[in-house]
């Protein structure tokens, strides 16, 4: 197995960080294999949002629901869906510039955006660095368009905390890799197939942790509905997620 | 410079192929690798299917346009955002199964399906394969829907086809890295940064090409709003992607 592989097999996420910052060059090498990525027509829809000022990181902190990886980690990068930039450069050269206001563009920004989120995160894994990725950047996404100052046609789609990890953690338990692949045509899961794919890690050590900390739940889908993510916290957030793309100019359509 | 970053920095798009099959084992690598990634919670948010039938490259070829990766690739594969089989797992454990029927859900779980693709793609290159990613699949996001079979909750999001390169192209002419980075808060750009910005694009022999084919247009910027990616089309695509949102219950705030 090649380097690569390997690197990509064994990332897992970190949540603590030692001291130690990132060098310039480090950082460089990060940013550089971000913007290396595949893009929608070359068009590079994307733009990444560099923090390590600390009054910054405290700003951003509330929103983050005060994670510790949020101020913690030495480096954090915002990867914003951007058809600002294209748009000026269309602006600029007497060209259309409201081609780009739809559902449809604002989705191929997403993608060229988590392309070099993704890249970013595989460069730095290869360096001995760890990450995670923050949520919160969706949920409060209106907030962070403020305090990244980020004007119409950007929108904030993956937030990355970055920094020497403290340990590397035990890889996380995943559902066997024939869970998500299908043949040809999709085929969809009845409850024996459910079962036996998540059989593993209902049972686990980890599972029945989890289940004593909710006494309240039966098993684990129960504890991802009644506490994690629930259906009045994800319409609240995609609530908001709506009103800032039509803000922000992604809903021309709509 | 590590192994990786060497595949990341030289990633090219690859449009033609050998004959050359991808063996079961490569396969089972860069599916390995697409889900070991990040993602939403550990929900695993995200579907592969994997096309090798001709039969099946058929029926999707006049929805990619018939471009030719699309029929010639050995491999192709789609990634899909997947709610379904979280909410099957959530359905055949008495947990709320329309919890994740929303924006922000969708959003989720486009994010770990590019997460997937992404890290498919790096784990491809390493192994000496070409791709490229088809635009096509969120234009005919519908007609895709059908031909693959896919469940409510179920929406593709990248389809990239996969084969053994015929040549190595050369790099794509990018960018420099500073366009897409802000150091803190985003710097919006005036013409003269724009300018600098896109001088050497904009002076290149394969920019004085697409002009010489393009005689309508003065500059590269109309080649893409004139024709390329014209507001009319994309508004049309943007249609479309809406209304199947709505349609695979992504869109119950809506």
């Amino acid at each position: 197995m090649n380097e690569t592989l390997q690197t990509l097999q064994n990332h897992v996420s970190v949540r603590q960080y030692t001291d130690k910052k990132i060098s310039e060059e480090v950082l460089q090498q990060i940013l550089k294999a971000a913007c290396c990525g595949s893009t929608m027509g070359n068009m590079q829809l994307f733009s990444i949002i560099v923090t390590e000022d600390e009054a910054m990181k405290r700003k951003m902190a509330p929103l983050h629901f005060n994670q510790p990886m949020a101020t913690e980690a030495p480096l954090i990068l915002t990867f914003c869906a951007d058809f600002n930039r294209f748009n000026r450069f269309c602006e600029f050269r007497d060209a259309e510039t409201e081609a780009y206001s739809n559902m449809q563009s604002y989705h191929w920004a997403v993608i060229d955006a988590l392309i070099a989120a993704q890249n970013a995160c595989v460069a730095a894994e290869s360096l001995g660095l760890g990450f995670c990725w923050l949520g919160t950047i969706t949920y409060n996404v209106d907030k962070f368009i403020e305090v990244l100052q980020l004007p119409k046609h950007v929108v904030p789609v993956a937030c990355i905390p970055m920094g020497y990890p403290v340990e590397k953690p035990a890889l996380t338990q995943k559902l066997p890799v024939e869970a998500m692949i299908h043949r040809e045509t999709y085929h969809d899961y009845d409850q024996a197939r459910i079962d036996a794919l998540y059989a593993e890690k209902e049972h686990s050590d980890e599972t029945a942790g989890i289940l004593r900390e909710n006494p309240d739940c039966e098993n684990l889908a129960q504890v991802f509905t009644k506490h994690r993510y629930t259906k009045n916290d994800n319409e609240a957030f995609a609530k908001v997620l709506v009103e800032t793309l039509k803000k922000q100019g992604f809903f021309a359509d709509l």
